[in-house]
Formats: structure tokens, sequence, C-alpha cells
């Protein structure tokens, strides 16, 4: 390539390779298609086109949850506002993607045109507008700043973690600009010496000779922190547990591992533990109506250490700015400095499993998470939608390298099914587990033929439990509307071009179990296993959940 | 149902049914699942659940059209904004949809809690704000004024046809209040006396002895002006055309219609028939780019008369506040009382048509919309996506009483396929024709299940030419952006719970008529058609205006 052929889009591109993209996601569109070729003529840049844009957007996520970055290239009007909710989800969640939007040519926008997607009424900042209020940084793009527009927004999304949004036009993105002459700048550590010193001395004094437990969520993984905080936890025998969010940020395999908390909701002795702690850190903790139990948590803020993004409290005093790592670096020094060492956490005794039902018993709801969590190998991605998967599959503890993902902040529905996708392509040496309602799975599921076309190979699960059985949990338990169309799950992949896949039914816990064990021998064929399950059968935690949501619905 | 059980959710209720609707689109949410109960005990409204809430857009917009109000309901934030594309679309080709988002209690609001479905920053107006970019008018209900401020949207939304937003969180929708006790106020008409007379003193004038030329387009419709149009194509012989935009908006079997008025697209008879046209009245027109030949139009307003929905134009000068329909009554009067009449036009010769192909021979696009229009019956209403289907349906003449739905303004690729389930529901004595191409069906394929549910039996030609053949025309006609994954059409009906669908595979023009044949004959069936054309072959208009867009594109 020239230097006269290099343009905007080679730029924006490359910045992404630099960030660690090697796929963008999306659905082509005639605003993109031009910026289209210079991804396919890309070095280490590979497109992967989607059914439709909502579940591009999903499987951008879903990669940039494992990749650390993520972009999703969409045309004007019709093809960004199909991925918003997919982009709002990704904010709520703190995950990083990059939304770049095809547009009509500057002079088309200048001239007010009535031009296909748009409104119609010559204004082309309605999109834009709306964009502003899920991303976390905007760029109209124009030939003159371009190359430093898109490292203000690139470096917002990776320092943030949260959505990015480009409007490409059709001709700025052909403009020939210079190559990246230095690597995307980073902001300089937030932390203040003197902050960090003085927030040093109060954690210091209120551990003392306290044992610490560590209540963990979410953004120790999104902020780059989890080896720091994997520190704090050698440092001596420190009981840990984490929110849902956060569920398999922390190996659950260890003695010291505590089990999820959630409030009210929690297992009594995750519960006792975390609320009554002499000493409790909580690190990237946001507590959400759904994995607090709807704000039931008892924590005192005087004997806690809080340890979020820029900041660090002790005690409810705040000490500004610390990042995460200096603030986790700290504490793990107090540990080790003070001489003082708790006893060893014997093995927990494993919790109380039920004799293993007969083949031919109906398959229940906890018969169903238990065996799949008992399926689970070290390297797999699960991603399980919110509903019945979601909390089933939460209070399971899972092998050490396994990662799950889920949405409980953002919570839409059908979300994982592309997801899946997007993380298999994240990590393509990894299986992917998915666990999806009937219900849900109707939202997105044309990605299904995609993952075939990549080469991707999960285990399936569908849930066919009749209808959306999170929904009929919180109200109108037989109301039409949690009804759905009676689909033939076992058709469906052949039909959306995945003629080889592996396809089960299971009713039974000899079915369930004997569908697990071919997928787990045909590693490199897609295994789809559709499970029957009664319809008002739902986990425990999704039960107290439920009715804690309904009454939030009926308070005012 | 007494009095106190009578809340802010049944008023608004009773004012759809009022505005004639009888179907409410959406997806449950646990923010609207009580609200829907409400929508199951109302006398006159029916809840159709959509697989997905873009889909259930799209069929609201369907159902809009036809039926004059249509409502949407959705649940906060992943709800709404996945139907974003929809409401936009709506608002741009002027379609009344009101948008009802279940919303967290207005307690859950003022306390910013962080709950499931917000971005989790306690701001519960980001997607207010973005609904005010896509929608004529917008409410944040709250107990006191809710029943005034439905009042003012629905007031809104029948007035501009466009898309209006209410938020009803879940306690104002309970909250008691008293039924209408009055119609929903209606505008007064926009008429001055004084303008109108102006006008047509004005438009005499210009008009003289001339034969006067119309050329409308889809505002009359969206307007309800439709009769009064057609009084004033009755009082001579007056030669009409329409936009692509406004197909079947009038009479296409009339030896006065001289077909689709496309600027340099057109087909040389129209375009100077229009062009040269002594006195061109232009009703309810909008020039877009791809109705207008990429702004090719050459209109020479000093023989030209204006009428648009608040003000007319007579060479030039503007009269105002005048209704379309009292101008058009204006120019019928003129023609009436002048006491001159043109000779009636002489049938025209049938077009040129080939030779009926032998039945062996392959398949091309003009062979198929040739028949596919040749097989359509009076009271057919025929959706065609903005692909081939649209472009190769828009030059041929339809018989009298078929109405034609595309979406060249707002121009999203599968909005058909759930639009073609609104319109079938708002006149349910029609069949419902579906022209898709594969790649578009891909991306809304879900509701074909929900059409079955509902007992709707359309004719469905899957147009299989193995990718985005529209954005071939424009740009990377090899490229791998525009291919898709390989679906099986005909099995896929019976796996999204359609079994006894007629399915059919047509490769050759007697496969085609075999088909179209079965179709007719089972009326009550739902019938795929999956034809097979080459990837490259496009219909001649298509081709044209993909030139242009390139150009468009290119330019800058």
């Amino acid at each position: 390539m020239t230097d006269t052929d290099y343009t905007v889009g080679d730029y924006l591109l490359d910045r992404l390779a630099e960030l660690g993209a090697t796929e963008v996601f999306g659905v082509p569109g005639d605003f993109n298609l031009e910026f289209l070729d210079h991804v396919l003529a890309h070095d280490t840049i590979r497109w992967v086109g989607g059914a439709n844009e909502l579940n591009a957007g999903y499987t951008a996520d879903g990669y940039g949850r494992l990749r650390g970055i993520a972009a999703l290239v969409t045309t004007f009007g019709v093809g960004e506002l199909s991925a918003a909710n997919a982009v709002a989800g990704s904010f709520a969640e703190h995950v990083p993607v990059v939304h770049i939007v095809g547009a009509p040519s500057k002079d088309a926008q200048a001239a007010r045109r009535v031009v296909h997607h748009s409104l119609g009424d010559g204004d082309f900042e309605h999109f834009f507008r709306m964009a502003r209020e899920i991303t976390c940084a905007q760029a109209s793009l124009i030939p003159a700043t371009a190359t430093r527009e898109i490292d203000r927004v690139l470096s917002e999304v990776r320092e943030q973690k949260r959505p990015g949004y480009l409007l490409l036009a059709t001709d700025v993105a052909r403009f020939p600009v210079d190559p990246p002459s230095a690597p995307l700048p980073t902001y300089g550590g937030g932390t203040s010496p003197r902050a960090l010193a003085l927030f040093t001395a109060a954690a210091r004094r209120l551990i003392g000779e306290h044992q610490v437990t560590v209540l963990a969520d979410l953004l120790v993984h999104r902020l780059g922190a989890v080896d720091k905080l994997a520190d704090l936890l050698a440092a001596d025998t420190v009981p840990y547990a984490t929110l849902m969010w956060g569920k398999s940020l922390l190996d659950e395999s260890s003695p010291n591992y505590l089990g999820i908390y959630a409030g009210a909701a929690s297992a009594e002795p995750v519960r006792r533990a975390v609320e009554e702690a002499p000493v409790l850190v909580t690190a990237g903790v946001q507590f959400t109506d759904m994995v607090s139990g709807f704000f039931s948590q008892q924590i005192d803020p005087a004997r806690t250490i809080d340890v979020g993004p820029v900041q660090a409290t002790v005690a409810g005093q705040v000490f500004a700015p610390i990042d995460i790592d200096a603030a986790l670096e700290a504490l793990t020094g107090i540990l080790t400095d003070r001489g003082v060492s708790f006893p060893a956490v014997a093995d927990p005794v494993a919790p109380a499993r039920d004799a293993a039902p007969a083949p031919d018993t109906a398959l229940t709801q906890k018969m169903l998470w238990d065996r799949v969590s008992d399926a689970l190998t070290p390297g797999n991605v699960v991603l399980a939608d919110q509903g019945t998967s979601f909390y089933g599959m939460a209070a399971h503890r899972l092998p050490a390298g396994v990662t799950f993902i889920g949405q409980p902040l953002w919570g839409s529905i059908g979300y994982t099914l592309p997801a899946a996708l997007g993380a298999a392509l994240a990590h393509r040496d990894r299986r992917i587990v998915l666990l999806i309602g009937d219900g849900a799975a109707q939202l997105t599921v044309q990605e299904i033929g995609v993952m075939a076309r990549e080469g991707i190979a999960p285990v399936i699960i569908v849930v066919n439990n009749d209808g959306y059985t999170v929904e009929r949990a919180i109200h109108g338990p037989a109301a039409y509307y949690n009804d759905i169309v009676t689909w033939r799950w076992q058709e469906l992949p052949a039909a959306l071009g995945v003629p080889d896949a592996l396809t089960a039914h299971a009713s039974t816990v000899g079915e369930l179990d004997a569908a697990l064990a071919a997928a787990a021998e045909n590693r490199d064929r897609m295994a789809v296993i559709e499970v029957v399950v009664d319809r008002a059968d739902v986990p425990p935690l999704l039960a107290e959940l439920a009715r804690a949501a309904a009454a939030a619905n009926a308070a005012g």
C-alpha cells in the first residue's frame, strides 16, 4: 500500500489492531461498503458479518469482554439504531466496544439532502445525539481532525471500558492520512502518592490483626486488576466471595472461596461470613437490584475498605485519586508485613448433593444445572442467559479456569446467543457452553448459522420450558403474554445452515447425561441439546429474586 | 370493572381503541407485565406478542400503515432500544405508532436505584432523550397529569402521522383515573379562508385552459386525502403518475395512469409527460434520493402547483395555512367549473411483454416480477423489501385494489417480513404477498412462527440470490461481506412452528408458475416459495439507482 492509498479507515483499523482486535463485527450497508473493502484488505483484521445488527452488537460485546476491545460496524440510521440495545448493554456492563457507523458523505449532509436511512428532515445529527446517551465518547469525524479524534475516542473506550461512537462518512473514510507514528497514548496513572500513603495508614489501622475477608465484583476484571487481587488473596488466608456479576472472576474451587454473596438471597454461611467479617474489603463492587437481593446487602461501612476504579474508602473516609491496582497492592503489603497469619481453611465438605437420580427421572431445573456444572471442564466459557439459566448456574461452584458470562444489570434476553459467537472468536481454543431459554433464543437465533460459518462448535443447551419462565416467576404465571410459539429446536440447526450439528432432546436425567457426553466427545461439532423442564419450575435463587422484583414493581 | 379498578393503563387502551386499534404489539418484560394484564382484560383489544422488539415494532408499523393507528409495548431500556430502528422508520415514513414503554416505578427512579435494564448511573432519562429524536411527541407519565398527557401525545400522533412515546412506570399504569368523558379532541381545520381564496385564484390563472397532470405521493395517503385526490382525477381527463413511495395510492389499471415517475430513472414516456406537463399538480410529494433517481427530477416551478400538508404553492408563491383536502377540493372546483374538457385517453397498448418463456427456462429477475405481478388479484397487500423485490415490482402496473408497501426512504432491510404480519392483522380479509430477499429475511425471520399462531396465511417469496444483491449492485459485487450463510428455506417454516406450510423451490418459470398456482389454491395455508436467481441479476431500475448511489457515495 502506497502512502497516498492510506486512509482514515486504515488508520482506524490499525489502531483497533493495536488494541488487540483481530475481528470486526457488523452488517454491510451502502454507507460502509467502501470501508469494508479496507477491512478485508487489512493484514490482521477479519470481517465477521452478522445476520442483523443487534446480533452483531451482542457478538461484539461477547468478544470485548474476553479480548478487551471490540469493534462493530453498522450503517447510518437503520443499522446503528438496530444495535442500540447492544451498545447500551455494553455501557451498562462496562464492555469496551467501538461502534463505527458508515454515514452519507459530508456533502450530502451539508446539503441537508433527503437521503435513504435518514429521517428525511435534513438533520443528520439525530442518531449522534442518541449515541451520546449510551457511549462514553463520540466523534463525528471530519478529514482534518479524524486521526486525533479517533485516538481520543479509542483512548476513552480503553480507559473507561465503555463503548465509543465514531461517525464515519463515506468521504471521510477514504481521506488520505499518515499512519500512526506512535502507540495510542495512555493516560498517566491516576494515583496520588499522598492519598495512597494516607489510605495505607488508615487501612493498616482498621485491619490491625483482624482477618480480612474480600467481596469482589466485575469491575476488578474490567479494570485489569484480577492479578493484583489474586496477590491480595495469596497474602494470607483470605476468605472471599463475589457477587453474581463477577462470577468466575476468582477461583471457585479454592477452599477459601465462600460462594456468591447476594444480600438476603445469599446462602446463609456466605451471608454471615461477608456481613459479619471483622474487616471486609470490597473490590470493584456495584450493588444492583438483581445481584444484591434487591438492595438487601448489610455491609457495615465502619468495618469496610472499599476499593473502586478511582478512589478508595476506609470506614467511610474517601482517599482519591487512587487506582484500583495501587490500592490492592497497598492492602497486599499490609497483610504481608504485619506478621500475622490465619490458619488455612480446611477443604469444605462438598455441598450436599441429592443422590444421583435414576436415568429415567424427569429433569428438574435443579438436576439440570447440577449436571451441567458437573460436566464443565477447565477452559470452558459459560454464557448463561438472564433467566433460569443464569440464576440456575450462579449458585454452582465452577472449576478453575472456567469463565462465566451473564448480563445481570442490563438483562437483555437473547443476548448470550450472539455473545457466545463473539466469545468463541475471542478465544478460539476454549469451548463455549451456551445456556439459554427457548423464549430468549427466539430473539437472536439467526447467529447459529454464523457460528458454523466461523467454524465454532459450541454446546448449546436450549431450556424448553414453553415460554418466558423468568417473567412467569415475576408476574402472570399462566398469562397468555408469557407464551411463545412452539419451535422444533432439533430441526432448527439444519434449517439455519448447520446440517452437521449434533442434536438431542432430553427430558430425563439419562437423556441429558448421554447428550452431554456426546457433546464432549465431539468437540469439533456444534451440539444443540433441547432440555424439557416444567414451565413453572424455577431455580430457588430466581424464585427469591422474582418475589423481590414483583414487590419492587408493586411498591409506590 | 368498578370505577376504582379503572387505571391509567385502561384509559390509554380505551383511547387506542377509539382510534381504531384492535391489536397491541410488543414483547413482555417485567416493567410492563401488569399493564399487559389490562391489555388481556380489554374488551376490544388483543395482545400480539412478537419474537423480539424490532420485529414487533415493524409489525406495528405495517399495521399502522393500513389501520391508521398502531401501538407497541416494550420494556424499559432493553426493549425500547431494540425497537428504535422500527420507530425511527415509522417517523421517516409517516406512520402513526404509539410506543408505550413500561418503566421502573417512579419511586425507584426518584431514588436513582441501580436497577436492571438501566445503565446503572441512576439516570432514568437517557432513553427518553433518545426517543425525542425519533418521535413527534413524548410524555413521561405521572399520575396527576397522565390522562391529559396521553391525550396530547395521541392527538399529535394522529395529526402528524408520526410515532409518539409514552413512558409508563409500573406505579403510574395502575393509578386510578376516570375513563374518557369525551372523544379525543381534534385540531380544528388549519385552512385560512383568505389564503384558500388567493390560492384558488392563482391556481385558476395558471391552469387556464391547459390540461392538468398530477404527480402524487405517499403523504396523500397518510393525510387521508386519497378520496379528494380521486375527485380531482375524475374532474377531467387528468394523466397522473406517482413516485415509488406512493405506489398503489391511485388506480394503476386506469388508462390515465402514466406509471412511476423517478426523475431520470423514469420510463421515458412517463418522464416527458410529467416534466413537460403544461400544468403539473404535485400532491403530497417529497423527493428522496431513491425515488427521484438521486434528485434528477426536472420539475419547473413556474408550471407547478404543489399541494402539501399545511401549505400550497402556485408557481413558487406560497399560500398558507391550507390543508391538503381544501387545496385539492379547490383544484377540483377549477376543473369542474371551467367548461373545458380533454378527450379521454385511449386504453394504452399493453406494455410489450416477452413471449411466454418455456417452462424449463431458468428464472431471471425480470421473469420473476412479471409473473408475480400477473398473479396478483384485487385485495392483495404486497410488501416488497427494499432490495431487488421493491425495485423489481415498482415498475409493474398493479391491479386496482392491490395495496403496495415498501420503505424507500428509511430502507431498513428485513422490515417487510414482520410488517406483513401487521398488515395481515390490520385487514384480515386481504391476502398478503411478501417479497423479500434471502439476506433481508435472515434479519427478521422469527415472525413466520407468529404469523401461523395468528392464523395468517401469506404467500412469501424468498428471493434466494445468495446474499445482499442490492449491496452488490452498489459496491463489492464479489466481496465477502456481501455473502450470507446458506439456509434451507424449505425446512425453515416447520422448524419455526409452521409444519403445515406449503413450501416450494423454483428455479425455472414452470416451477414458479406451479408454486404460485398452488399458493392461490390454498388460501388458508402459508406458502413459502424459494426462488433461485443469479446473484448478479438485478432489475433494471435497481441497476440504475445503484449506479447513482455508488456515485453519491464516491462524491465529495
